[in-house]
């Protein structure tokens, strides 16, 4: 395990991005989970008027001002799908399957663009479901796996894991052409459920029923209270204060997955306030 | 009076420009009022780097950015100082001493840089002591007239009043050199009171008591609760929910004026949430 962060940040939107380069310039230990795509919300928008200081400009052009302003502050983004954090008092402990995190503040900007789980998704979490197929490809050697994707990056984790699985089922939830493997099956079907006694047995979709092995479900983002479990939500978004505090001490968010208005300059406002909260909560600490 | 605007929005700061970029592309009629400058804390900032998308940016050239947005977007800013905001239940009056605004709904986004005001003050406030030099000028006439000014903005002012009063004291309350015409008597002192029954007739200076028939004092801007009476002031700042609301129906807030951290990014995205709270009390009217 690595040594203890200052503060974990979950998200590459305008938030997080936000909130790293703030506490960066505080001083503080950071880590930044993302993509390096940074949003695919942002790179999607064909035109942005609403951000001071940038008029007319596309979303792809925003998120390189985003990505060379990090870049000149030596801020990386670690592209980890973290699964699930604790609080343990002090710190947190952020969970990618085998991989552990430690960091003593954390700041949520998750965004809203996570799914409702699958039925049977959150009772077999960790017994043949997963987020991340990359990391629990060895447990999958020579079964079937099946990779049901929400975004192109999904497809990636496809081919890894086919070199590895004896079957490799492919459900895209999204359309655009496919770059996958030949030996892939790509499903065109609505799943509906995911079916075992103790452990993954079937997925069942619309019109098919499959066995399989493991389930990865690979969604941009997974929702905040799943996530972290005992964090408060209200009205679907993280319940914060006028400082971003969450319910849980050390625990600050910003962004969409706050409220409403799912806007890039209110989210990259209230990042800066989640970071400087967490310097704070930090000093506190001492 | 000309017609009344949908929003009328206080402050040239990120905050103000911020909330006026965001009302303007959802097509209200908004007034800006400010100064051309548009924030002389965001001019005179040397190097800015936690402004997402800027990174090593001076305040200057950030404020050439955001005045290039809001030119190409044909936001103008009325460089006239109100002086008093009243709430008429559906509306709003904005008084510039005798010149009259209305609008729907209101914006304070008037930053923390405000003085406290001098004794006798608020006490003699149109009876002698007034905020706007050049508006109230006619009314001095042949007059003595003195003007305390917070910035170099006033000295404008000083000089167009020197052409008519009879004599014109300047009560600099910053150090730099001043650009006055030979006619005004500059006093290097610090104004303690505005004395007189029912006008001004004295101002006290520390070390000094000099006879005046008015006294202008020209700050960058006049506190909320004095520029709006009625509106609810916590800790110093102006008590706003999540959504920018404050205590009086279709009033909005943003910025420094609003609470802690006093940043550039954070006032911009309370700017973009005022607007788009006061588009939504603008069509709750309807």
């Amino acid at each position: 395990m690595e040594e203890r962060y200052d503060i974990a940040i979950i998200g590459s939107g305008p938030a997080g991005l936000s909130a790293a380069i703030n506490a960066k310039i505080r001083n503080k230990r950071i880590i930044l989970f993302g993509n390096k795509n940074l949003s695919f919300k942002l790179t999607k928008a064909p035109k942005i008027n609403n951000f001071l200081g940038f008029y007319d400009i596309s979303g792809e052009d925003l998120k390189n001002k985003f990505n060379e302003h990090i870049d000149k502050m030596g801020i990386e983004i670690t592209e980890e799908r973290i699964n699930a954090v604790y609080a343990m008092g002090d710190y947190f402990t952020l969970m990618v399957n085998e991989k552990v995190y430690e960091s003593k503040a954390l700041i949520l900007a998750t965004g809203m663009e996570y799914t409702k789980p699958l039925k049977g998704e959150e009772e077999l979490l960790g017994k043949g479901v997963g987020y991340c197929a990359t990391c629990d490809a060895p447990l999958y050697r020579n079964k079937i796996v099946t990779i049901v994707g929400y975004t192109q990056e999904a497809e990636k984790e496809a081919n890894y894991v086919s070199e590895l699985a004896s079957k490799l089922y492919y459900v895209p939830m999204y359309n655009e052409s496919y770059d996958l493997v030949d030996k892939i099956e790509i499903l065109k079907d609505k799943p509906l459920e995911i079916k075992g006694q103790d452990k993954v047995e079937k997925l069942i979709l619309k019109s098919n029923e499959i066995e399989t092995d493991g389930v990865f479900v690979l969604k941009e983002s997974v929702a905040p209270a799943q996530l972290v479990p005992g964090l408060l939500i209200e009205n679907e978004h993280i319940k914060v204060d006028r400082t971003m505090k969450t319910n849980i001490d050390g625990c600050f968010a910003a962004g969409d997955c706050v409220g409403f208005p799912y806007q890039y300059i209110k989210a990259a406002g209230e990042g800066q306030i989640a970071a400087l909260s967490a310097v704070k909560y930090l000093d506190s600490l001492k």
